[in-house]
């Protein structure tokens, strides 16, 4: 049986499913695997790496493919020609794609969506979301770094001490908590805000101070704050403008999923900031949490620079597509029995993650969207 | 008296040789500060600032000056007009400005350049030298991060383990000391080279691995090399060729005062390096560390981005101009004595860096450029 990597195609999609060194976990469990023309290239893994790991290379990849792999959801024009029972495995956020979900549903394929994988101990080497985040949160730290026309560190020197940075971190989620951690072994002062209770001490045992403002925390599922009131969303902007007026780096990474990002920081205080500051927005392609940055710009608003991310795990395309690979090949692991494809819904992690199988949708979020729309 | 701050003139100069902070240490010592307008703006020190830290800030800054502080050599254009016996503090490589020291000679100017500064103890907090190197090597780490698509630090993620970014310094003196410090923080695994035998020890210190290469040591004055034969060189180009196909980030930072930069990497060397991977060399403006980079450019060759440093230091003005108004004022006090300019040639500090004074070349290498070339 054939599992087929796709070359991705979205515009600013560096990232490939499967690298070369993970060929062999596939094809030890019996199955063949397939891999388009220059799936890797964008991270310098050659076709020939692919075939000395143990693949077959070449345009008809997809041919007889009992399972697809990509990063983004596969193309309508793949889709349209999928036989019935094929199985893909993608990210797949439903909401954006409900056209292409309604074709898979059609088509009789099995869909996995990487987006979907349960956030518990077991599903953890799966979890394609949080290793994504955090080659996005490192990556935050290391522009912001770079941008910074100062040290990060504190310097002492014989002419004098020179002050480290203060960085302020706001959504302390994978991403940021990795962002945090990088500014810190850089040497700057780091401050960070998380709505979520429990962010307090993830934020302190990382060497930072957590920014403690009089309101009430609020709950969240899976490591993602919930929506929160107007009300309260301007209170909380309220509270953090001088610590946003403090900053010399501002790193923003705030997301509820299915939702746009919270705007936590108004143009106004942006206006605040120092010249010379920097804003990297991580949020900016869900909404941005800072007002006026745009996603992939960098701009510079009264001297303050405000980067906007875009597919910012696809900026370090190598170790993202090496932990999205393991996620993708410990999942399957799954389902691959004896060179067989076998589909056990009793298991939560596959139930968790399925979007549809044999003509039904089965994410219920997606079903009540699908009714809603069309 | 009046001590002038010079706007600086260069493109891509964007320090300012004093910074509102210091101010008080000058009028303390019974100075008037007078700045040129705009002087501080690529550091986002206004006029304003300037005024509050006591200066005056105006376009006849310059009039009346005893001494005149600038970062890059004063413009020919000034020195035309300054009077008999005005004191002039800057960087001034006389090598590469005979026809400036010939004026500022004629014009009778007392000048010092802070790239004469000794190296010596004393001498350290006035060390201009070392302090724009300190930020360049801090740079120099940063941009290799920034531009190399993978991450410095080792990560142990629940999808398994990502291996540290392998970086190699060429040259350890205090640029390629500091890039070392920097990479290492980052979680990077260092390696480092330099021809001087009291670098081994200095590498090691940081954490890095020493590059043991089956060569005899160079001697060196104030922390650079000596020149090396082409026959040496050629052989430790040839022996460095597997470290530089192994590194994922190559940093270049070695020079020889009043030479070109050696020649450590070739064209061919570079071509073994994987794709992906980043060179920086800030030795690009001093000919190059590496064959086919340019100062100011970042260039693809083959898929290995190579960056060229220009003016460095310019890159991070704000703690450049800190560290270099710090080791200018520190040099001034030497001289300023109840309100006056006093210069005593038995120091050797003073000595030591002054290029002209009242119509002589004081400085014996300038001395013999200034015969040779006319």
């Amino acid at each position: 049986m054939r599992i087929t990597v796709l070359r991705e195609r979205r515009p600013g999609e560096r990232r490939v499913a499967v690298v070369p060194e993970l060929v062999p976990k596939l094809t030890e469990a019996g199955f063949e695997v397939a891999v388009e023309p220059d799936a890797g290239a964008e991270l310098h893994a050659s076709d020939d790496d692919y075939r000395a790991a143990g693949a077959y290379v070449g345009d008809d990849a997809i041919d007889n493919a009992k399972v697809v792999l990509s990063v983004q959801p596969p193309d309508l024009a793949h889709v349209r020609h999928l036989p019935e029972g094929t199985v893909t495995v993608s990210f797949l956020p439903t909401i954006q794609e409900l056209p292409l979900v309604r074709i898979l549903r059609d088509r009789k394929v099995t869909t996995f969506s990487m987006d979907l994988i349960p956030r518990t101990s077991r599903a953890q080497s799966m979890d394609a979301l949080s290793s994504q985040a955090l080659v996005a949160g490192y990556r935050c730290a290391i522009v912001a770094a770079e941008r910074l026309p100062r040290f990060f560190p504190l310097f002492m020197t014989a002419a004098g001490t020179v002050r480290p940075a203060s960085v302020l971190v706001l959504g302390a989620g994978v991403a940021g908590l990795q962002a945090i951690a990088t500014a810190k072994r850089l040497g700057a002062m780091v401050e960070a805000y998380d709505v979520r209770e429990a962010s307090a001490e993830e934020i302190r045992s990382l060497g930072a101070k957590f920014v403690e403002l009089p309101l009430e925390a609020l709950g969240g599922t899976g490591g993602y704050a919930r929506e929160m009131t107007e009300e309260r969303a301007a209170k909380q902007r309220e509270l953090l403008t001088p610590y946003v007026a403090n900053a010399d780096a501002l790193i923003t990474t705030a997301a509820v999923p299915g939702r746009p990002a919270p705007l936590l920081v108004t143009a106004a205080m942006v206006n605040g900031m120092k010249p010379g500051s920097v804003v990297v927005d991580l949020a900016a392609e869900q909404g941005s949490n800072v007002e006026g940055s745009k996603p992939g710009e960098e701009l510079n608003v009264n001297g303050v620079t405000i980067w906007g991310g875009r597919n910012v795990p696809s900026q370090m395309p190598l170790p993202a597509s090496r932990l999205y690979a393991q996620n993708v090949v410990n999942f399957l692991l799954l389902m691959l029995k004896e060179g067989n494809v076998e589909i056990d819904f009793d298991d939560d992690v596959i139930a968790g993650s399925c979007v549809t199988h044999a003509g039904e949708v089965r994410h219920h979020l997606t079903q009540d969207q699908l009714g809603e729309v069309g």
